[in-house]
């Protein structure tokens, strides 16, 4: 699939890939340059295994706004990417069989990461609106065992783009907490809203430290950089994960976390969010319009207010057999099944419009309702 | 421990940190201003697990010479520090209670590495020329489960200095095919040799794809960039590493790989090493010379061919106790009990002489003197 995608002829949507033509390169370059002038050795030396300072402050500072509290730097832990935390989250809190509680359908990466550690899923209805407050209840009541945590995406989700409701998101925090259940909150999105209110998060509903919150770099700067961040309230959670990430590598990247921070800390940083923000709208509007004008009247597809996806179902179509269709047209996407984990729900699809220009979209989109209907 | 060590006035032998004063700064702002406009944008985005093409090559290339084969750039993953590599190692070989063998004493990281995955050791004696192949051939004999792999740092070893004579590495590659047993070769100094002959590694002994070998940009350029490498000649074991690893972050930084070969390209990197051999003979050489001066007759030292580390013991003093004293004379060192497994040594001392400059290893080494004849 990867070498069909890497055709330049084929026009992929299936990949999670941040619009390359976007990257700050020459940015990136200046600010290596200022902190090689200004930091020196340390931004090349072994650092602490928690992340430097000013990125933990960094993080501190932009998130205890929307956190509606003032977060320690302490309770900051920056890893080598969104996937890692999902590692050392997976190591600290699995073990072989456990349970645990996932949106359904849910981010492939982080079955994955869990898959690792053997653990078993527990799946909860969702809506267009996200999570059921009243399913997860239910889910709780029967569980036995008792799961290890739950793990959601509260923005734009992938893989449907959907976005959870504003008050399910108390609902939840307040069940979790009856519960005594931990709850992962994964946002990498949160930056790319397109229209609509900024949502706070589950993390600022919780009393107790109940709530682990993941952020990265990856959607803003770029993926490249591998700096993402965890707030662990905690403290001893967060002790478990730092033994963690002290055995898994030691530490992450000093000098692409000084690069980081120098460059977020710039004016041009904001500007570079908006920009991704107005391109990736641009095309949200591409995919969504072509997909009215040319898919067949059955096919059910939403129109996301951020993120990178757009999720889309085909009554009555396999769309893993559907892909075999669409390779020949020169088109590809993510069959919804793998991002189930009972496998059990085979008429999705995840659509990508942040890597492809609006016009390769709108042909993509073209050819794949030509699939559809050959199909 | 560490916050003594921070306080200036203390010179610590305890770390495992390159001078920083070495690393080459201006270069690497150079290496990123040369990469952000030759490769652009696909230096920031996501990249393969492997590791990018161009450090795949680079270290094959590099490396051919010595295991005397061609190696296949396939052969070469990159991963996020040497430690990292012995953590997918752990990740994909360790089940709990697994049996593995190391050197006695060992690198207390890779320990750390695997205890996370709950192995138990079995150690083999070594003497001033690394592990004795008929103790090896003893624990093997008696093994019961038999072990998963050996462990061990053929150059130069962290903690002791030693390196493994020739013939016992031919030796000791056979026992282990005749076992079956993989060997993990440890080779982080490599590259640091102030004089003698360069051995060839284990791996360029072994007939069948038994030994993974593990190398680091750490040493030679500098660890901040996490840069480091596993040949793993087996294709199933490959495999299993790199689903480990893309599990536990996608992929290492896109960015870094690429400084770091574009600045290892250069000729700069040459000589920057012989600057790094050269500035740490001295030390070696100072250190040495101190201890023959201060230290009380008692103590035994040795004098390592290369590496970062000198390796002393003091008859009958428990160094954990002795570093109490040393911490009031504003010097520190590792006692040498962690790194053997089973703790029963104690009066070992790994002392670090890369990172403090000639007058304060002298200095250094008088208060460690003073200390000694004071316990």
């Amino acid at each position: 699939m990867l070498k069909v995608t890497q055709q330049p002829d084929v026009i992929s949507f299936g990949g999670g890939l941040p619009a390359p033509e976007l990257f700050p390169t020459s940015e990136i370059a200046e600010s290596t340059a200022r902190v090689m002038e200004r930091v020196g050795p340390a931004a090349l030396q072994y650092s602490v295994t928690e992340g430097i300072p000013e990125m933990r402050s960094w993080v501190a500072q932009r998130l205890s706004s929307r956190f509606n509290r003032t977060i320690a730097p302490e309770e900051v832990l920056v890893v080598n990417g969104s996937q890692q935390g999902l590692d050392l989250l997976g190591k600290v809190f699995i073990d072989p069989g456990d349970h645990i509680v996932l949106e359904n359908p849910s981010y492939l990466g982080a079955i994955q990461a869990f898959d690792a550690y053997e653990a078993r899923y527990l799946t909860v209805d969702t809506d267009e609106h996200g999570m059921l407050a009243d399913s997860l209840e239910r889910v709780l009541d029967r569980a036995d065992p008792f799961p290890k945590f739950l793990y959601l995406i509260p923005n734009f989700q992938n893989p449907t783009g959907r976005t959870l409701a504003a008050q399910r998101r108390e609902q939840i925090v307040r069940i979790c907490e009856r519960y005594d259940l931990p709850i992962i909150e994964d946002d990498p999105y949160v930056e790319l809203r397109f229209e609509g209110d900024v949502l706070a998060p589950l993390s600022s509903y919780a009393k107790r430290g109940g709530v682990i919150y993941l952020g990265t770099g990856s959607k803003v700067v770029a993926p490249g950089l591998r700096v993402a961040w965890l707030v662990i309230p905690d403290e001893e959670t967060r002790e478990k994960v730092v033994l963690a990430k002290q055995g898994a590598d030691l530490h992450s990247g000093t000098i692409t976390q000084y690069v980081f921070h120098d460059y977020a800390s710039t004016p041009a940083f904001e500007e570079h969010i908006r920009q991704i923000v107005h391109t990736y709208r641009r095309r949200r509007d591409v995919m969504h319009d072509a997909l009215r004008e040319y898919a067949p009247a059955s096919v059910e597809f939403n129109r996301p207010q951020g993120g990178m996806f757009l999720w889309a179902r085909v009554p009555g179509l396999d769309t893993t057999q559907l892909l075999r269709v669409c390779t020949r047209e020169r088109v590809v996407f993510v069959p919804g099944e793998s991002f189930y984990p009972a496998r059990d729900v085979r008429d999705g699809m995840r659509l990508n419009f942040s890597n492809a220009s609006e016009e390769r979209i709108r042909t993509g989109i073209q050819r794949l309702a030509k699939a559809i209907a050959e199909a």
